[in-house]
């Protein structure tokens, strides 16, 4: 027997547990080519919040009454394909659940060594491609830019500032609360402002840039992205990775600056992960080396057990996580 | 003697008669490789708004006291340049007055031929390089795509509509009542929106394209930008040019689609005209052989007198110009 959360009402604004129920899933006798994996971790990440909404097309929405997906690493416990044998570590979609059943191949094979599976989920898993990707493609940041990214203790934000680093960019992040703004500095940053400080947002990312921005990869949307646009340099790039201020909201958002989009040519681009799936060779090569030096530190917020994975889900909306959030399952 | 706007003091919301002054220009000796040009037009622009207020170092603000400047058409009356003798008809940047003394490489040698001076503020000017390198190089608009335009009966956008037609695109414009509608309609597009129609712009925009838009090019802002984010396909490109809708007030401006720019992962870039100068040529090549063949319609809203600038130019806001809004000088 399997367990898996589904979604049963669509939040109206922020999820709560009565749109959860964790159902029990009969094991199927495998069919030819499909493996079944033990799952030790799950991912939460807040691109799920607009998952949860009926609605545009672009994001498939999750289903009412099924097991909902994401993110996860386990072990090969049986199989039915040449692809893979018992033991194995792998890494597929089908998260919010602690045993999945699928296809061969829609599982990545994980290398064997002593990397943590948490890392998989994070600097080598689609929030690693996140960063990376966003950073270098969709913003263009070169080596000599000036990079604000919000969020920065979050899970994409703080690999943002650390890869920034690392190809020798000025780095600002933004946070929330001293306790994580400090950890934003461990990291490397040039520049940490806390958003919960007194003042307008734009004063200090202002003082922080006096020069002006090259570069914004925005995690929160809202009047942090307002403000970079005040601040952005002449031809500056915006990466619009996630809005997580604005995911559990209707009401419409102000700008005062959108002007300067026309008077500083502003490139600004919205993306998702799986953009670049195509090239996710590339990145883990690159994330890899780093992550095999020790240079990308890595932190996580972690949830015991599959009863907690709402909880984890909240967690991402209350500011109180630093780094990755994750769910651990058989612990 | 010549005469010349001035701005006197820097308009609060909408600029009023108050805010100019009409001033006399002893004309100076001509300096070695000046030439003197008398003005048989000037052009009014939408851009020239954020001009007048103090700010924002990317677009130069005019000088408080100073003459203003803007495009202009004229016959050189005077010369010590050897690149121009008297009679030869040029365009140049010093506009808002009858008659203007510059040195001789700041003015653009005009074809002799009787294409009237009015094209060379229009679609053989900067207006129409607006619409070209915005069309095709901003928006990256190519033949298939379905684009909206805002503002359609207006300069930028009247040119758009017909260089989108001639290049194999569906076209959608929006424009302010019924005789602006025809209008645009009569330039060739396939769905025309009446703005000020009752009901949600975002409904009738989805209703002419049901499909969803590849292109939008934006010269208004505000409704119609948030719309378009609505609408637009997976992957579309806006083109800002222009947010005429919003240069007369502070008032923050609310979004509500904003959240698609990356679901949809959108290109959103700002522009303006000078931006692709060095490539003059090439849309000169283009536009001058579609107005030759008379394949580009323009229409102009002509103010007579130099007295008459500040009206021509607070037409542009009033709604109630079609096509190119100029002032006739010396007729």
């Amino acid at each position: 027997m399997s367990h898996a959360w589904t979604l049963v009402s669509r939040p109206k604004g922020s999820p709560s547990m009565e749109n959860f129920a964790l159902r029990d899933i009969p094991d199927q006798p495998l069919k030819e080519g499909e493996i079944r994996v033990s799952n030790s971790f799950f991912s939460v990440d807040p691109y799920m919040r607009p998952r949860m909404d009926e609605g545009d097309s672009y994001i498939a929405p999750f289903e009412l009454n099924e097991p909902m997906t994401g993110a996860a690493v386990g072990r090969v416990v049986e199989t039915r394909s040449e692809r893979y044998k018992v033991g194995d570590r792998v890494s597929h979609f089908l998260g919010w659940r602690d045993s999945a059943t699928l296809k061969a191949e829609n599982a990545l094979p994980l290398p064997v060594g002593d990397l943590k599976d948490e890392y998989f989920l994070d600097a080598l898993g689609v929030i690693g491609m996140t960063a990376y990707f966003g950073l270098f493609d969709v913003a263009e940041a070169r080596p000599g830019d000036v990079v604000f990214v919000s969020a920065a203790a979050g899970a994409v934000g703080s690999l943002v500032v650390q890869i920034a680093k690392l190809r020798g960019m000025t780095v600002i992040g933004s946070a929330g609360g001293a306790e994580k703004c400090d950890f934003v500095r461990s990291l490397g940053a040039d520049h940490v402002i806390d958003y919960k400080s007194p003042g307008p947002f734009e004063d200090k990312l202002r003082a922080a840039a006096p020069d002006g921005l090259d570069v914004y990869f925005d995690n929160v949307g809202g009047e942090q992205l307002d403000a970079a646009m005040g601040v952005a340099k002449r031809n500056a790039r915006f990466a619009i990775c996630g809005m997580i201020g604005m995911y559990n909201s209707d009401a419409p958002i102000g700008f005062s600056n959108l002007f300067t989009v026309i008077s500083k040519r502003l490139q600004i681009r919205g993306f998702i992960n799986g953009d670049f799936m195509a090239r996710r060779d590339e990145c883990m090569a690159q994330m890899g080396y780093w992550v095999s030096k020790g240079l990308i530190e890595s932190r996580y917020t972690i949830f015991d057990g599959l009863d907690n994975g709402p909880q984890a889900f909240f967690s991402l909306f209350s500011g109180g996580n630093t780094g990755k959030a994750l769910v651990r399952l058989g612990a």
